[in-house]
C-alpha cells in the first residue's frame, strides 16, 4: 500500500464533536466522504498519552481500527513557558466538562501569578494523525508561537484564543480575521504538512 | 515531500545500543547507510508514553530533530494477558539497568502465580517510527501471539524469547531457528508493514 489519500475516499473523522467535524471537512475542501465517530457510534478512547502526537495517534488507530476505514483525528493545545509547558494535553481538561476556557483562561492567570514571573511566552500546538486499519499511520504537528496578553480580548475563535496574541502581531486570535488566523494557525500549518505528505 | 525513503538515504538509528543497530541494519538489508544516536552522540529522551508507538514515536521524533536526518525508532515488549497486558511498555525496564531478563522471567512467573490464573496467553508487539526532520512521522505496529511457557526454554533470541510459545508452534522463540523466528516475529511483521509503506 502506498500511503496516499485518494480524492473521494471515505474518511472516518475520530471526533464526536459535530462543530469540530465540520471545521475539519472545510479544511480538507470536501475532498472526501467523511463521517464522525459519533456518527458510527465507536468508543472513545481515553487520552492517556503525555504528548499532542500520542494522544492524536491514539485516537486515530482506535477509530480506524473500530469501523475498518482510514480515520483522522487531531489533538491540541496551548502551552506556556512559564508553566513548563501547562495547560498542554490538559488544555481541553482545564476548561472542565463543561468546556468552560473563560474559567480556563482564568486558571492560566492565576497560576502566572502564582508564578511571580514576566515571562509570558506561549504556543499552540496542533497533532494530526492518519491511520489506516490494521496499517500504518502518519503523524503531523503544527506549531505556532505568541505571547499570552490578559484579560481576554475578542469573542472569535475558540478555546484560548482571546489570550493568545502570535509573535508579529498585536491581536488576539480571539480578535483576528478567522482567515488571517487560518493562514498562521498551528492548526493551519499542520494540515499544510498533512497535505504535503499525503494528498 | 512524499513519504518515501531513498535506497543509499542516511538514515539514524534511535538507538544507544550497537547491537541493536547491527540487527537493524540486517533487516534493512544494508539499504541505507545508517548511524545510530550513539554515533552522533544525541541525547536519549524519557520513555513517557503509555504505548509502543507512543515511546517509538518519541524517539525518532527527538534523532531527527537534534540530527537533521531521518530517523528510525522501535520500541517492543511482551504482554501477557492475565497480567493486563504487563510487563508491556516496562518490559525492557523489568529487567533492570543489568538487563537481567532470566530476574525478569522469573518475575513474570511469579505476578502469574499470584494471580493464580491458568491463562498464559501473551504476545509480543514491536511498534517502528520512522521520524523525518521537522517533518511528518509514520508509525507501524507488528505483533505476534502466543503461549507461555515454563520454565525458560532455549539459549538463542534474547528477551523474554525462553518463555514465548508463538501460536502454532511447540517451541519457545529462545529454541527456535533464528530463521524461522525472523519470518514470523512481531519486528519482522513490523517490518513488513514499514517497508510496503515507504520503500
Amino acid at each position: 500500500m502506498a500511503l496516499k489519500l485518494e480524492p473521494g475516499a471515505k474518511l472516518v473523522v475520530a471526533t464526536h464533536n459535530p462543530g469540530k467535524a465540520r471545521e475539519l471537512a472545510e479544511i480538507l475542501e470536501n475532498r472526501f466522504q467523511l463521517v464522525t465517530a459519533g456518527d458510527l457510534a465507536l468508543p472513545e478512547p481515553d487520552e492517556t498519552e503525555m504528548t499532542f502526537v500520542g494522544n492524536a495517534l491514539l485516537k486515530a488507530r482506535a477509530a480506524a481500527d473500530a469501523s475498518g476505514l482510514v480515520a483522522l483525528a487531531d489533538d491540541s493545545g496551548l502551552s506556556v513557558a512559564a508553566l513548563d509547558g501547562a495547560p498542554g494535553i490538559y488544555s481541553a481538561r482545564w476548561a472542565g466538562p463543561g468546556r468552560d476556557f473563560a474559567d480556563a483562561m482564568k486558571k492560566v492567570e492565576q497560576r502566572l501569578e502564582e508564578a511571580e514571573t514576566e515571562d509570558l511566552a506561549a504556543w499552540f500546538t496542533c497533532a494530526l494523525a492518519v491511520a489506516w486499519p490494521d496499517g500504518p499511520a502518519v503523524v503531523v504537528e503544527g506549531r505556532v508561537d505568541g505571547a499570552l496578553a490578559f484579560p481576554p480580548r475578542g469573542d472569535r475563535g475558540f478555546g484560548y484564543d482571546p489570550i493568545f496574541v502570535p509573535d508579529g502581531r498585536t491581536e488576539t486570535f480571539g480578535e483576528m480575521d478567522p482567515q488571517a488566523k487560518d493562514a498562521m494557525s498551528h492548526r493551519a500549518r499542520a494540515f499544510a504538512k498533512l497535505k504535503a505528505a499525503l494528498l
